[in-house]
């Protein structure tokens, strides 16, 4: 029997399964860039990331962050709850990177404190723009309360992932959270946690280009991307 | 003599004069949009914009708001108070265009209640790029203090600008505003207003080509540009 597909995104795909309100992510290989104007695969990711992101969900999940996350039920398949989603990417910036330096022109790496907690309107056909707090209001996106509990949930992400990383060795730049809400209206987190949604740099390493160990390096060319996805996957998993 | 030119803009040439702290702007028929990708020239606009500019910043000075204008010497010719500018294009929006529609998908002519105070990067390297409070901090354009001031002129600058278009028959639909600060640490509005930095419809005008009588005309090839902004003098001047 053939499985319904819910949704195909770029990196996964969605389907229902006998059981009401569970479903199942199946991660792909199959990698994307610029708003898809790049494409590839990623030899194994879909595996990794699904690995990576079971254990990094379950790790929030442990320390009362409320996640999708249900098991992972193979290695590139994973059990989620079922939600319905915001229409919005939440960006956490500790140190600059990616498009901040590219629109405003502060230094890669320059240390942003407090964390900056961005929000971008997911949305392919605009290109995934930046939102002020005035223009998520106008688009209706979320309620002003909504919008104060993603900032809170994704500053407690933050500051959960940031240690977990120092302690695998690798400083965690930024990242992008999803999240969804219940029939009851609580917010909580979805989506992946993996170097295709973090930046991530070996702390040990200065030089520019060896040091990432992240979907920058499909990005920009720099090679060794499989490589860089399993030494994620091994420090995560050593913790 | 040949004067020493101290700035030259796209639009504008400022010089300074025999009296310390007073300058001279020239404005310029020249043209450009798309951030200087497109360029040409507006026969006339020079002495339109000067006039209509200082028509309006006379205005604005009699409300109570503090301009930058000294007087009008010549049809193409500004004296203006010298200040330090803020690298800042203040933008207030009374009704959805231009960038807002094409980054969030909001309608075009979508009233926008209140009106929104939005701020951009005044970086041409950079493009103008949009600003979130928290990017407009951390580049510190402006303190927190200097940003309210900025948001209160503004709002002030719409309200009286709104109700002399109306009066003219024509709707603010949006405007861009640029500020400097004197000696005294006071901020003082700057540059100019005139259909180069405001987007002005026509009210009784429902044709959405028709109705356009700004830099639109120029910028998406609309023809008749000149008219445009002459019924802008004319009906500027008449109030």
């Amino acid at each position: 029997m053939a499985t319904a597909i819910t949704y195909e995104g770029k990196a996964k795909i969605l389907t229902p399964t006998a059981e009401a309100g569970i479903f199942q992510v199946f991660f792909k290989d199959d990698a994307t860039a610029f708003n898809a104007q790049k494409r590839g695969q990623i030899r194994g990711k879909g595996e990794i990331n699904c690995t990576i992101s079971s254990h990094l969900l379950q790790f929030l999940q442990n320390q009362g962050i409320p996640t999708h996350f249900r098991r992972q039920i193979a290695p590139n398949v994973m059990e989620v709850q079922a939600l319905t989603m915001f229409a919005l990417e939440v960006v956490v910036r500790n140190q600059a990177a990616g498009s901040l330096c590219r629109e405003t022109g502060i230094p890669l790496g320059q240390e942003l404190t407090p964390p900056l907690v961005e929000f971008y309107y997911k949305n392919d056909r605009l290109g995934d723009p930046l939102l002020t707090p005035d223009r998520l209001r106008l688009l209706n996106l979320a309620t002003p309360e909504q919008v104060q509990t993603l900032v809170d949930l994704a500053q407690r992400v933050n500051g959960q992932l940031r240690c977990f990383f120092a302690e695998c060795g690798i400083l965690l730049i930024d990242f992008k959270l999803e999240f969804g809400w219940d029939d009851h209206g609580q917010v909580i987190l979805a989506d992946e946690i993996s170097p295709d949604t973090c930046r991530l740099w070996l702390a040990q390493e200065t030089d520019p280009v060896r040091r990432v160990v992240d979907k920058d390096r499909f990005r920009h060319d720099l090679g060794e991307v499989e490589s860089a996805y399993q030494l994620v996957l091994e420090r995560v998993l050593r913790q």
